[in-house]
């Protein structure tokens, strides 16, 4: 049996954890883009949010974790009748993966033997209702970016391809990492995703050592590292149900209505996403912190990671974009 | 059941709703192309016009939506002969649809199963007598876009491939939308395009304000937000269904036609199709706004969309292409 | 029923519409290559010429339109034994036809349920003893428009492909429409068509209202104005039909012949398809102009539709090619 | 019936028509490359030489025109095992022809039907004992040229390809044509040529007059035109006969082969297919002129067309390739 | 039958050897990549390491050499259910493997027959326990080599190509050799692998003359060569079983993090690889020479082959990277 | 019946054809890459080369020639029982010879008709025991030379491809001819070929005309010319017979090994393949001359062809790389 390193056992990296939790609580806030350099953990984060996040009340069987037997799509035939508990997936897509198997194909088994075009799912139907993680991902094609944008976005992955013409939902929270130095991504793709944080080794010895010391923990005796730290995996996952109960009720007053619109006019962001995400941001974290309604504490703690990649460069200030956004919280929400 | 958007409930935007009613009025007028911003609506003002179209009348389980059971091509097999009333289709390309699957192609399932050539209709058939939708169509290859353009054109989707050799119908008004940052398309597509509208992130505080709130509004409770919005969508329906039986009455006497071609040789808009365009969408204001001949406040408001993505670059001129319609408008028709 | 907008009824393009007939009256001159702005009615006038032209005599469901049933070749399965009258065929190459349509190629469904090799004719057996269009000839790619011009001037498809050895008649005239601000076409390949000519927008503001008008009639009833201009399309037809029976009269005295040498020489056009092409093309004028010997008003008249894209380009000239040929025949048949 | 036009109704072209007589009388002295303007008739002639070339002695149905029944090869099925006179093939490549076409191919309807291995020959098998041209050789890829290069030189066709491994004669003369403006062959591949020559429109007016009067003539009648030419056409023919039979009793004494070797050297040709190749052709022509012996007479005529194409690129002698083998000849050959 | 050259017979190159004793104590260590002039003896190596390395011990026919019956996936049909002595896997990548047989495919053999999806393992499979050796790694392209990296990064092979979806065990060392002077690999690539050595040919004229007599020897006479050696190999074979058996007690106190730490820190090294590798080949050559816990001088052993790979390149700083490790190991372990 | 052109009748030549006699005594010594002029009679020599090798003895059938009953692989489906003589294979990889022919594929015809996954074996297999001879190997992509650059190194193809994973014996001499005009190749792939001889056209004016004579008796007698030669062949051959039996003997004494360590550190070649093929040709030598050791007259005889392709390019020295292994040859061996 393989073990997880524990998520709370991840040392520092505050805002990258806070970005996964914050998407666990609302996942339509969108995907997060994780910018970093090598060998911080990066992959090693999602893995342990696999273990971490609440499990998922699904048909048996069904490819696309159906919310109800009534759901069940006509092509899904390994769906059974009855609800399992299934935990959260976490779909990581391999290199080298196929486009076919990445959004679905046709079934060519069943074509050769019983003459019929039947359409076989692929990772983005077993991703509903969960993760999906591209490492690197400004290594792929930017049209394969943006088809799992889109899919990402509308929730729905449509199929049109080898004769078929198929839809199945979709939804669920897209996870890149990405290192700044190869290459970028478009202005036009970077808007799509949700939240953007950025990973860097350690410079503090004694956190490095922390680091090691860990590793080499978990590596010699998986088994009771992850005993360890259950506890407060299971403290962060509680959190998590609590707040996505609270959710609804969080209020959005026009003052904080406001101060988006004014922070996003501030900083130029073209487009409407960057204040609807910060909104949205916002309100989840309130929830997570039990708090009734969205206050500028809140969206101060989530704006740069909501609109850090958003803005245009600016070839005047030399500051980098995190640095911009928190010099424009001071100004705007002063 | 998913909830679009309401037309109605767009804040602004007022160029690209008019243009999108008025292909409405009167398809000849040809494609859309919607430049702007990213995350300024243009996907949610496509989806919000498929729910707002009136329906049509088409031969039950037509592939093309065959208006009579006379004009049942022998290759529509699932077509039945009664009469049926169906939503306007609105037809929105996905990311990665394979060519075959636009065009149509051979029916491979038939072909292995029964050995013989039948043809497959392809999202173009769908999209007969309604709205194709592409995002981002500056990111399609030229010999696409053209094809497209040239099938909407004629009216007709000629299959010469595979050994096929079909033709069906296949109006419909060509929705694209760009962002002109990332590559721009040649002239002599631009050129075919029917009209072009530009849109903008608004600027104003309380008009972001108001976005935001209609939006968090209809993501809370999407069912009570599009009965609200009901009423207004209904009368813009209403209108463009009055305007189409008002059209073929509009009188378009010589002065008007003289402005049109006045208008454009002073414009030097190559070819006749600006003064085409421009004429036959005065038309269609005209029958929107109850008037009973084109007459020169129908050219005004409409020459920006019909000829501002049509005139040649002028390098001298530092006006955006709007600012010269306009100016020229203030001219010619003074 | 679709209706083609009347030949007759295109106002002014003069040239385009000579070039045609000429090429109606002896297809041996070769193809015709219209370069212009964008909307200018290009197209519209190869649709329009099928209506026009007279119609044929072949066998009963020849793919080829065979001459006699003795021509009929042995793969032409759905060939009869009687005669009857077609139209002319004009074939419009659609964008994204594949090779295998265009020449032809292995029938695979006979090939699959007969497991016989047989074959299947192309657009260009169809095009045989007419015409074929394509629109922006320059944006195919030099290969294929080498084998269209090959087909063309030898009259004869030959298939060695797919382990099929074919070859049938394919006579007919190609003609082109290219912009010439969109890629040029190689000498070598300018030099195979026969005739070129330019269509402008016209500049003339009547003539533009003219345009407009005719148009606006057309659509409101293609009926009634295809009516209104029978008589005018019949007359051209039956002027075809006459300068036909009198081509092999007209007689080409020495002074003609020294008279086209002369031109070429003096304009410096490689190779003799020049002097071939000009005496030609002025033989087919004589006919249609009922003279019963070419002489200088003739090949002035057609000098630069024959000439003009077969000129070197001359760096120190600035005058463009038509206007150097008109210079030239002004002083050589002075 | 289609006529050619009769070779020796060519006007002027001297070089051209000797060099295709030369490999008539000795298919060993390799292929020709015709260099030259547009227009020159350079296929008119390959497609005459077809028509005056003396027929071949085959079996009956061989596909590789076998010269006895015992040549005959095993997979060449349709082969008789009577004797037959043939005409000298001449195998025109047609644009577009595959590569599974030129080399031959592995039988896919044979492979189908009958579950077995075939190889069904291309072109280069029907190419035997004649005569292969294709057009603008220039435009092809070099690999391919170079695969028949090496053909035409080993006389065998190696075929090692989809599990296929067949070799059959394939000795034929290689006749290229090419227009030194759109791209030059690699020297590695000039070299493997036999002879070349160049064709320039004539600049001479009557000239020109008359091959103008001698097309008109042509088209209008062919069969009067091909019997009054059919005289000099046949007595050609008996000339090359004559000339085969000559052949080996010709002489090449030492001197012959010294003028040769110094030519070449004083010429900085590399290798030594510059002289081989000038005296085989010097041999051709003697046997042509009857004469016993090669001389320096037949050595100056020959030399041009045997080693022009062989010169390396002088930059500091501006004097075409041409006039600088004749120069080095009348110092060499004083 | 073929005899590898003895692994301890390979004259001088101790760093090579060196590394890969310790990645057989410790196959977590990760990767060995080994940069050097051409004809060192590189592959020599990796072949001889696969005669010298102790046998595995594994379940008879089982394709990835599962270590019980249990562990046997439904796919492995060749299982048995007994153990077995294997020698360990050395699977050497041979230029032209496709990528099915890489990772492993359809087995489209069982498809065709038996109309079932079953899996064929691949190169990866067969690496299982073993070592993956590729010849010149920076000539694969940067995606094969990314993936073969993460599968011995994760030691799990994810297949998810054809409609397949499988995953099995693929713990294996990745050796890859290469030449610096022909293309670099990417940053990122470098520091996924564990360990690097750079190997050059000897400069001292003694060695080289051992080296050709040793060559020599083994080529006349191999059988007596390898015999000669073979005490030699067992003596390393048992270094290795001893060290494995003790490395789970070799204890690393803080003062040893903290090396690690601050070396990495002064190198200034991106990510924690470089101090997580660094303790684990100290820990691994603490164990080869019997020592319980991890000191400097296991510190100062390794670390050149540990870190050199991770440098960021220095423009001003012109020593080596290797020379740069040693340097800064002088100054931080002082 | 094709007559070659008989080796000892190659006028000049001595170092091409010293090399392919002395890898006709030791195979081990590797390829041979021949550089020289185009027309030099590269291609005639090694197709000489066939006619003058001893015989085999080889399994009656096998693909591979095999050396006994014993060693046929079980996929040799073709193979005997019996040992039969052979000719000494030399095999010509002809132009356009797709890959799956020369390393082997699967067997299409029998998975088609018998359902099997059966090997179908290359040129690879063909060419063991023999000569493999690649024209102009400077225009194979790297990646195929390298692959057969590996497979000539170590004597056996792996073939892991399309399902299949097969491995037999390919021990084949590799000889390349190259234009070093023509695109060089990479230093990585030169030293992989054990020799490297360069040939040129002769300057002598007598030896010339001696080329063309003797090529002209060839041709117009191959028979009495092929018998002419044939004792002076059948004496090289002895030659090769007895050295292939003395090899063993030769004795290499320290001196030996001194020598060519001094000569390739002085020379700086990268790596050791240059000492350790001099060393092994200087022995073939030995042999072929009756000498009992390697002396320094073999080594200064065979040091140019063994050394000279793996000098390092030095831009102050202007000698090619012949003069620069002869100087030091002088030097080092003085």
């Amino acid at each position: 049996m393989r073990y997880a390193f524990p998520f709370s056992a991840i040392v520092g990296q505050h805002r990258m954890k806070q970005a996964m939790i914050l998407t666990a609580v609302d996942p339509g806030i969108g995907g997060v883009l994780v910018f970093g350099d090598r060998g911080t953990g990066k992959s090693t984060a999602v893995r342990a949010l696999a273990a971490l996040l609440p499990p998922i009340q699904a048909v048996e069987g069904s490819a696309t974790n159906a919310e109800s037997p009534e759901d069940v799509a006509e092509w899904d035939r390994m769906a059974g009748t009855e609800m399992v508990d299934k935990p959260t997936p976490v779909i990581d897509l391999p290199l080298g993966a196929t486009e076919d198997r990445v959004v679905g194909a046709l079934d060519i088994e069943r074509a050769i033997t019983h003459g019929e075009k039947a359409f076989e799912p692929g990772l983005l139907a077993r991703a509903n209702r969960g993760y999906l993680y591209i490492d690197e991902v400004n290594l792929l094609e930017d049209h394969i970016v943006d088809l799992l944008l889109d899919v990402a976005q509308s929730g729905e992955n449509v199929i049109e391809r080898e004769g078929l013409s198929v839809r199945h939902d979709a939804r669920f929270v897209f996870v890149g990492s990405g290192n700044p130095e190869e290459g970028e991504l478009r202005p036009q793709l970077l808007d799509r995703f949700g939240l953007s944080v950025e990973v860097r080794s350690p410079s503090d010895i004694e956190e490095r050592i922390e680091v090691i010391r860990r590793r080499a923990a978990f590596e010699s005796n998986p088994e009771a590292f992850v005993s360890k730290w259950a506890g407060d995996d299971a403290a962060i996952r509680d959190d998590i149900l609590r707040a996505r109960k609270a959710l609804g009720d969080v209020e959005t007053g026009t003052p904080a209505l406001r101060d988006c619109a004014e922070l996003c006019l501030a900083l130029g962001s073209d487009g409407l996403r960057g204040e609807l995400t910060l909104l949205r941001t916002a309100r989840a974290l309130a929830a997570l912190e039990d708090d009734g309604e969205v206050t500028r504490k809140h969206l101060r703690d989530v704006a740069p990671m909501a609109l850090s990649h958003r803005l245009r460069r600016d070839p005047l200030d030399e500051a980098g974009s995190t640095a911009r956004v928190e010099r424009l919280l001071h100004d705007v929400l002063a």
